[in-house]
């Protein structure tokens, strides 16, 4: 052994080297769940979380919590981006106390109506995408264990969703849990030989590898809500919506653009891809969940980039897989509204649908007419407050319910960020934004107040107006900032 | 507003949303280095970092020491990953009080010789490449502002070395700094239009950018340690490497590889291919700095992937370009001894250069015969620790010292993970590995006793062997974990 002084003047007392052998050879790569549930420590009331990349073809959470059910696990809080009607087992799982808690994005399907008939004593906390990526950053989400499906993985957790059996594309949830859980199992039906390049999550944030049969079925991607619409009247309040950004003033070199993934969203992107053809326009980027149409855009030199918090359709995933140009971005990066300005805040427009809009063009994309939650903010919130237009869209009646109310079921996105609502009706333009409307009414769109838009909403329902539940409180919607935007109550059996 | 609770049950009080207006054009971008120092409140006493991609070109660090100084701070702690001859200014700004503390994994040049001469009250820290991610990442080394450059950057902060006017391609250093940093500013003379893609550093891990008029010059990144020998002793080396390498068994398929910068390293890698070849053999990997010549091996099937945590030329950063098998890596994914299983962990075999190698196989890269710092630990003991075979390779002695020596004048990388020596005079094999002795011996390779070469090397010396400075302690040399393997002493001017 060297001969070392006991200390360093300037630094203190020495610790010095002694022989620690080879580091050779190392893996992560465990047996499977129940080795990592083992490796993890996992205990009753812990915190675990899961991405829904695989959207309702994904098989890892439903795996997972039912490893952890079998193990007896109980009162296990469930820190997911988004859950599916794929998830429907998880009602079980929260019957037998294995779930007694569940922070998410978005919920749809039968544990969104689980919920809202009082499965779970402790209420949901809804976050926006951009809101839980704070929440994880600052710890107001401390996560235990994040369990995240790839769809390939080599021995020393090297993650990629190119790659693989169910390549479903980037991994912008997931991105965001692995930078604060205390644990990261990576869960996988690829295992591929080092490296498992092109890494979309690289190694030093993944503790374990826990191979399963399945993760799902890749083509589950394209679920329900990723459909454009086909419909004249849907079709019709797309080119209006088109027609308003090309008279907004934004439609210039340079503009940036995200639709939700609802029908009259995607419509809305073809049409303002003709305008900008039209007008030569390039423009920087599409953002959000990108699609197929996205896709097209970028290849049709439309925009630069691609920025892909999540691949909404197996052509982005093709796209991600062999295109430069789409870039990967995490959830914070995304829409953290804490992360000193996300891709959300430069945005030119965003185009976002409703399930109800009011007055005060607050809008709720958590629950349904009779109450029940069908989803959540996801990103709507986000680029709501961060794009420099927003707007609405949406027919003025669903199943019979008027969609344009005096007062939204539940305020998810504030009013305050909305710019105009577009219905077959026309285009109510929020008086903050006369600006706006000026422009809209010189270029001959067809302007009403959202008094006026209300009323025909009204006219058109077959259904009388809905009764807010009074029951007790099972879950808040969270804005980005984490203050709460509003409570959804407790609805009844029919 | 809308009417909430004040508390719900299970959550206890609502903090409820209030209006908080548009986040709409958000932007990082000040008008340059001084108006980041104030943004960061940068004060005397701080820590800074930066990273070494410009290598030899670099003018970043210059250019922030240089504000820092204009301005009076003083007692700035410099946490560097690796300082060159082009950094000579920064002996000034050590004598002159604004530096006085440096912590870096390589130091070359002036510096080091300032350093060596006494220049510094506070001893330097040396850390390995991965001893300095660990450091990052645990809060040995906590960095209030870390000074990125850039080849490119958007006003979000959305970091690229792959575009802009002076590309250096990938970005393994400072993606560990961002990680943990107080502050993050970037600092480039390419701001480009939103969004900076392909992104290497992603905007939510940037709080400023800061605009320069050069970030230095990209040719500077192929500097002196980038050459791949010539000269006939040297490629002899280089082909009895290979040698060793192929009778070690563990070239086979997967094979991975990585070399030092040194020239004979270089070489050596050239060999392999060769042998590589022949046998038909396709590796997974090849690692660390990257040049040209891994490209090219990349280019004809050798290797799968390229693991680059640095571009050592611009043919790497050509390669880096355009090639999505060429995978960048951060410095903690790359050799962190604290992330269950880094890169090194997975190599089979690294070739390693030497100023001095023992009796004990221990090796040192960090001083010269003359005892005055002229390197550091780099890569070296990270890789020589993980890899599965471990060679050093160096001529018998170099300006007419011995590099064979009985005792290392610094013990950068410990002897218990370096597995043969090869120089002209032959191969010797650590004992702890008679199995690779034993299959040298085999294939008919010179085999020698380290002290047989030891001899043959003082032999070839012309100067009598070096008189180690007893004076006050300088530096020290801290292994991956943080123990400290040696001390290095201020040499008096000759």
């Amino acid at each position: 052994m060297r001969k070392l002084p006991e200390s360093v003047a300037g630094l203190g007392p020495l610790r010095k080297h002694e022989a620690t052998g080879r580091t050779s050879g190392t893996s992560k790569l465990l047996s499977g769940i129940d080795a990592a549930i083992s490796a993890c420590g996992l205990k009753n009331g812990d915190t675990i979380s899961f991405h829904h990349h695989l959207r309702n073809g994904d098989a890892v959470l439903n795996t997972v919590v039912a490893a952890l059910a079998r193990r007896g696990l109980k009162d296990l809080h469930l820190a997911v981006s988004s859950i599916f009607p794929v998830h429907a087992p998880l009602v079980d799982h929260i019957r037998n106390g294995t779930v007694t808690r569940i922070s998410a994005s978005f919920i749809a399907g039968p544990v969104g109506e689980a919920v809202s008939r009082g499965a779970l004593h402790q209420p949901v906390i809804l976050r926006s995408h951009g809101g839980r990526a704070r929440a994880l950053d600052t710890g107001d989400l401390p996560v235990d264990v994040a369990f995240v499906a790839a769809s390939a993985a080599d021995e020393l957790g090297n993650l990629s969703g190119r790659i693989g059996h169910s390549p479903f594309g980037t991994m912008g949830y997931p991105l965001a849990d692995v930078e604060s859980a205390r644990h990261v199992v990576a869960v996988t039906d690829s295992v591929v030989p080092y490296p498992a390049v092109p890494i979309d999550i690289p190694q030093h944030k993944v503790d374990f590898v826990a191979p399963v049969d399945s993760i799902g079925d890749a083509a589950g991607i394209a679920s329900g809500t990723t459909r454009p619409a086909a419909d004249s009247v849907s079709l019709g309040i797309a080119e209006r919506t088109a027609a308003v950004i090309a008279a907004s003033g934004l439609l210039v070199e340079g503009f940036s653009f995200q639709t939700g993934a609802g029908g009259i969203s995607l419509a809305t992107a073809a049409a303002v891809g003709q305008e900008m053809t039209q007008r030569g326009i390039s423009g920087s980027f599409a953002s959000g969940g990108i699609t197929g149409f996205h896709v097209e855009m970028l290849r049709a030199g439309l925009f630069r980039n691609l920025m892909d918090v999540q691949c909404f359709d197996l052509d982005a995933v093709r796209s991600y897989q062999s295109d430069p140009r789409h870039q990967s971005m995490s959830a914070a990066a995304y829409a953290g509204p804490h992360v000193g300005g996300a891709v959300v805040d430069r945005l030119s427009a965003v185009v976002l649908g409703a399930a109800e809009v009011d007055l005060d063009f607050n809008v709720n994309v958590t629950t349904r007419a009779d109450g029940l939650i069908i989803g959540g903010a996801g990103g709507h919130s986000d680029t709501a407050q961060g794009a420099r237009l927003t707007l609405i869209t949406t027919r003025l009646t669903a199943a019979g319910h008027a969609k344009i109310v005096p007062e939204v079921g539940t305020l998810t996105t504030p009013g305050e960020t909305v710019d105009a609502v577009i219905t077959e009706a026309g285009i109510a333009v929020n008086p903050l934004r006369e600006d706006l409307r000026d422009r809209l009414e010189t270029a001959g769109l067809p302007v009403l107040s959202i008094q006026d838009m209300q009323a025909r909403a009204s006219e058109a329902a077959s259904h009388p107006p809905a009764r807010r539940s009074t029951g007790r409180v099972v879950a808040v919607s969270e804005y980005r900032d984490g203050s709460v935007t509003d409570v959804i109550r407790q609805v009844e059996e029919d």
